[in-house]
């Protein structure tokens, strides 16, 4: 099932990726000591936020241009955690654009070691304001597209 | 890829599933309006203690036997979405359990109706308290089988 | 110095009170094994919350009437913590009730437990949707007076 | 009472400040459209752990030489709120130190914008890891004075 194999579009090979990299907040922290699972898709968030920032735009303007991509699915795989202390860095790529949807993949590390210690994948669904499933607009699809290195 | 696909896991069949509900938090939601999507591996992480709870038991008295159960993979699907004024119905089983593993699997409803509008699963594995893998304890053999209605 | 001398609107004297309990959720403890400090702006929110239900309306009505909330200031107090395992208890009152501010009250304490881990208060203004400072509307000055037992 | 005057400890005065800054984060958002005011005290410790970094160590390492700090009180005065597509600047500097407590007091505001929009201060005691109060560590004192520019 599911979690029994890697989805092709974990694979980073050569598409074009975004890197950013911030420190592991206390309040992210639980009971075992380390950074919570619940927050790596806002870790996620903040890759894709930056993605279109390096893509010169903001996704705020992307809301402002009267469209939302909402999350219609996450999916996140642990192989080790991060704690308080280390540095979140995070790569973020374009697995996938289709005509009304768009998924997003994700490796995360601790910035004094190149082991990933997490990746994930989120799908998204263009739509207006009302929430009524639209066309990746013409105005974002330069911004949307999985690019190569 | 896995998005494409219902893993097996989220079928809830005729498990033996625990229902717990709550009020939306109005920190949960976002800018759209909704309940960010961040925030549903927590409704599961609750439906999971909720589950231990009915079982007799509580997730706090397995780490204080020595053991932890960390998350080494979350599934979470969107077909809707949850409201600040609404309530959360959220029904948790246990869709696999292995020697050293153990798989939750969820549906979220708005308790004002039926239809599902999240579902989900979180693949945990069995450690000591310094996080190397160990077998299901024999002392929570019980809790934590799938069963039958 | 407000860190010196106990409010006088933390006292709840003989106002009345509305009581809410809940879970303490995993994803609210920190590294230092207690539930994180700033969990409990959102534990007075849940009181607020519970306030208005249990004075027969719902603050989402507040705001689909046109009005909104918001805080301008937030006091927390700690002589102890909440931990995984234990139910938190939020009584809130309402402290004062201005013409166009209001300031709840509230006491936190682990349902097993009299003794009062956390108070603190929360000053909120009335704004109409554009945020412009509004008197609190007659149709909401029922729910947001001061009341005694 | 407390909400009516502007504690001495909020005036920065000539006070050795830190500075740091991050985006705003989506999940930090709420149905308002604004950072939820619960997310202020996160940004605060965010400004204590950049503070503490400024400092040439970092608080893990506190914690790890068998010292906690924990918040004993919060205060957040808001006069205007953050949006995502911001950057919060928040500026954190040692109001008070004595033999057991420390204040950190804070400013906030956007990084296009020199307006305050969010003051605050946190009041921490020291304690061992049994959460037995203790004096400020002589390593650590140095860490822990305030200071002018």
């Amino acid at each position: 099932m599911a979690g029994n194999a890697r989805p092709a579009s974990f694979d980073r090979g050569s598409r074009f990726c975004v890197e950013t990299g911030f420190h592991v907040r206390y309040a992210e922290t639980d009971n075992m000591g380390i950074v919570h699972h619940a927050v790596y898709p806002v870790y996620f968030e903040e890759g894709r936020s930056q993605y279109m920032r390096d893509m010169g735009s903001d996704y705020a303007l992307v809301e402002q241009s009267g469209y939302l991509l909402p999350v219609t699915e996450v999916q996140v795989r642990f192989s080790g955690s991060l704690c308080y202390g280390q540095q979140a860095r995070v790569r973020t790529w374009i697995a996938e654009s289709r005509s009304r949807s768009v998924v997003f993949a994700y490796e995360i590390s601790a910035d004094d070691n190149p082991e990933i210690l997490v990746t994930g994948l989120t799908r998204h669904v263009w739509t207006d304001r009302e929430g009524k499933v639209t066309r990746l607009p013409q105005r974002w699809h330069r911004h949307f597209q999985p690019r190569s290195r």
